[in-house]
């Protein structure tokens, strides 16, 4: 793909938006946005069409972990009211950072964020057993102190410490879409931001705010599908998707077709909560539309990802 | 003006989103704007076109108090993201409650938040003159107290007890305004939450969050202007502006000239923080715009202001 005007949903991680050197502050995470932003800006440079989802998993821990410190002097935040409130921080900083990055290269595209709700299933097996982390990692003492004193689920992840976990319910529709369509030519659109703000639909056809958080890699895999994005880019820390991740024997993969990745999920060679969810989201776009790719790759290479020189392209 | 498919810019105060009689927390909110975006879909239902901007001042005073509570927790929001916050956090509620509410009435309109930044002047005499009432009300013991404590400035807030003042500069520019315009003609667009997230503009063309809170009516005024809408609505709590307000006297007013408003504002007759900002922002928009009205009303008497049978008016 190295033709003008072809249509990406670019799918951020964690490290876009936060620096693990740097405190976990606001002003913080717009240095660390500018310079994701010079990444992007390269995207857009290639005159690639591009929307943003971000994720939000820490800025909602800590906007989760202020309101329950304060809970006696105002009243807790439910968890939908914290997703949509993490979009609108940090979308507001990627907006912000992303048109003075444009500028600098003269581009005058308009950059903006949806507040956005995403529909699940109040069926959905997720709301059973608890998988997203979120928040601040803990030490396994600290961990078992907060099931016991808060309730809640922790588990360990991917051996970077202890989170907490909450539901994480597949996305059956993003409600805003019909906007994100009308946008998509003229503007970059951050939509889904942290998967969504999730929401069940009720009887009466009027939807309702739930208490979990949808993986932004699957938003950002339905929100490809239903602009019909010509590719689906998910960025994140390291350059590729490896099997035998961390042993001697890592290999690092240019290329997975659907069933070479499918393989490799059955083998158990991708960590929940870390790298399934991307080639989990990066199959699902691959098998609903042959001919065309989904790429997990490093924020840092971008654009020699989406020209096949980084990153692990997956196709059907 | 009872020609359909009119542009109304509907500015929303306080009591659209919180009632004083239940509790400070979002699902109460929740329930507060729902029964708001029943009035809302009256007047969608007499074929206006509508944009909605809403206040914040007690979301962001919460969310700010929750912040600064839980400093040995996390770090404590900067007021510019806080800002950002309110508006994912309202226009939210607001866009699930309005679709429903329109739902019901078989009206299939998109409604979105676009978290919105308007820039104003860092030389703004605002910022050395802090007028505009954010958060709780208090005693006047707390309100010396929290002076002494956090170094906040406080006033006496129209009779109703003690508040915090922050910088209101004078909004300039709405940098979001191509996408609104973009939309208006399909979709009922949330935009300017709050008055807009308050930023400045640097030497080389970016922005910059800063720590104010932008009159909400004066950024309706403003999107007003700038999306050449027929007519502002600012709903409020009473059907009419009035002068000699709460004395024997008072006079509650079915119309007024501009000049008749700047005479009754040099006369000191409206509240600063309440009234005043609404009277200015009308006479502005009624300046600017000859035969277009601004009207002041209250929020349960919407389509019967528009239709002159309630509220203010006023015109050049």
């Amino acid at each position: 793909m190295t033709e003008s005007n072809k249509k990406i949903v670019i799918a951020l991680g964690g490290n876009a938006l936060q620096d693990s050197n740097s405190p976990a502050t606001a002003e913080a995470q717009l240095e660390v946005v500018k310079r994701t932003c010079n990444y992007i800006v390269e995207i857009v440079k290639k005159n690639y069409q591009i929307a943003i989802v971000h994720g939000n998993g820490p800025q909602v821990g800590r906007i989760l972990l202020a309101s329950e410190t304060a809970k006696d002097a105002t009243p807790v935040m439910p968890f939908d009211v914290i997703g949509a409130m993490s979009q609108g921080y940090i979308g507001y900083h990627i907006q912000q950072a992303l048109t003075a990055a444009l500028k600098k290269e003269e581009k005058d595209i308009s950059v903006v964020t949806l507040v956005t709700q995403v529909v699940v299933d109040g069926e959905d097996p997720g709301f059973q057993n608890p998988t997203k982390p979120i928040g601040s990692f803990y030490t396994e003492e600290e961990a078992k102190k907060l099931m016991e004193e808060k309730g809640y689920i922790m588990k360990e992840d991917a051996g970077r410490g202890w989170r907490r976990v909450v539901a994480s319910p597949i996305p059956r529709r993003i409600v805003e879409i019909d906007t994100v369509k009308r946008l998509w030519d003229s503007t970059i659109v951050i939509t889904a931001g942290g998967g969504g703000v999730p929401v069940v639909e009720l009887p009466d056809g009027s939807l309702e705010g739930v208490a979990a958080v949808i993986d932004k890699d699957f938003a950002a895999e339905l929100l490809a599908e239903q602009i019909e994005a010509d590719a689906l880019l998910i960025l994140t820390e390291v350059d590729k998707a490896s099997i035998h991740f961390n042993k001697p024997n890592q290999l690092d993969l240019d290329f997975m077709t659907v069933a070479e990745a499918e393989q490799y999920i059955a083998e158990g060679h991708f960590a929940p909560g870390s790298m399934l969810p991307k080639i989990r989201a990066a199959v699902k776009f691959a098998k609903k539309n042959p001919g065309k790719k989904a790429i997990i790759a490093s924020l840092f290479k971008a654009v020699e990802a989406i020209e096949g020189r980084s990153g692990t392209t997956i196709t059907l």
